[in-house]
């Protein structure tokens, strides 16, 4: 292919600096470490962001004002509905969010041909909201993506709008999404050291 | 640019007359059709599909089962808490959820360059979620979305799990976005018919 990233080991090495970094302040997910050192080990691929997922309790001022928002609770793993249950307890004003994330995963591509092989990859592996999110001589960057979701109203202003029953119903989906993501995350980290190997026609 | 979709007039000829038929039968979202004429009125760009978002309630088997899910109540407009009431009574088995979608766009480009123009145009213009979907000589694929969404669950197997109260709330704040990522498509209107004299450097 024609587009390539220009500079490519230089922003690796950079990129790879600022993993050992976050590693050393313990800022990356336990859980996704094997699989981010597996794609590093890939000579036309290196990881700039991660995050393995979540299920997590914030409070924000108005809806999408990210900025202003603060978790309550947040975890990487199955939760308790006890647990959820204190986060709430922390809440005093804005509105009360229960949230679920997928995994998200940046990664740079050597090539246009590598980011597309990585793509397709990652889709099939049933991360189905995966794209390539730059493409550029300065960038070319694949995200990889899953769909699982929850944005659920809890309350606002101190006041819970909800149950516990509810609470308790909402943590069981939760944690399902929770851990068909976390499969999905194991799945990938068994094919990714492959993909070096497969031969991509764009 | 390098990379172009070959069969490019083909293509768009073909989806054209797609979107003739369906604006015939009526399947296409009114409040976008504006929008996708003028991204079609460009020469290097045509749409493949849309939505211009929605509200929804839904019912289905297990989370997930998209193939199995039956709407029981669908907007692309601002929704009254008494329109989402009775959808809910129509509730029988399975899982329901209230849900609300962002708009999406699927925007086939002329070359790599075109498409990465649109993609940065619609980021500017709030549409934080967009991307490119796909890259080949085959296909290069522009998507659309914005980030507004919620997947709230009500209840399973007949049973409501909250309040009157809160579905007034979730409904509410369901409005809340509509109106934002409305706002957003009808930036996209004004500004679309610019895109082919700016000038776009990868």
């Amino acid at each position: 292919m024609f587009l390539y990233t220009k500079n490519f080991d230089e922003q690796k090495a950079k990129a790879m600096e600022g993993l050992r970094q976050a590693l050393e302040e313990g800022k990356v997910d336990e859980d996704i470490i094997t699989l981010l050192e597996k794609i590093n080990a890939l000579e036309n691929y290196f990881t700039t962001s991660s995050c393995s997922g979540r299920i997590s309790v914030m409070e924000m001022p108005h809806f999408g004002d990210k900025v202003n928002s603060v978790w309550l609770g947040k975890w990487h793993r199955e939760v308790t509905v006890e647990e959820v249950l204190e986060a709430i307890g922390r809440h005093e004003k804005g509105q009360l969010w229960f949230l679920v994330r997928s995994p998200i995963l940046h990664v740079g591509a050597r090539t246009l041909d590598d980011a597309v092989k990585l793509l397709n990859l990652a889709i099939g592996l049933g991360f189905k909201y995966s794209n390539i999110k730059s493409v550029s001589h300065k960038k070319l960057l694949v995200e990889i993506r899953s769909t699982e979701r929850m944005d659920v109203p809890l309350g606002a202003d101190g006041r819970l709008w909800v149950s516990e029953d509810y609470i308790e119903r909402i943590v069981g989906i939760a944690n399902d999404q929770l851990r068909r993501f976390k499969g999905k995350l194991k799945r990938l980290e068994e094919e990714a050291e492959k993909i070096e190997n497969t031969h991509q026609l764009l």
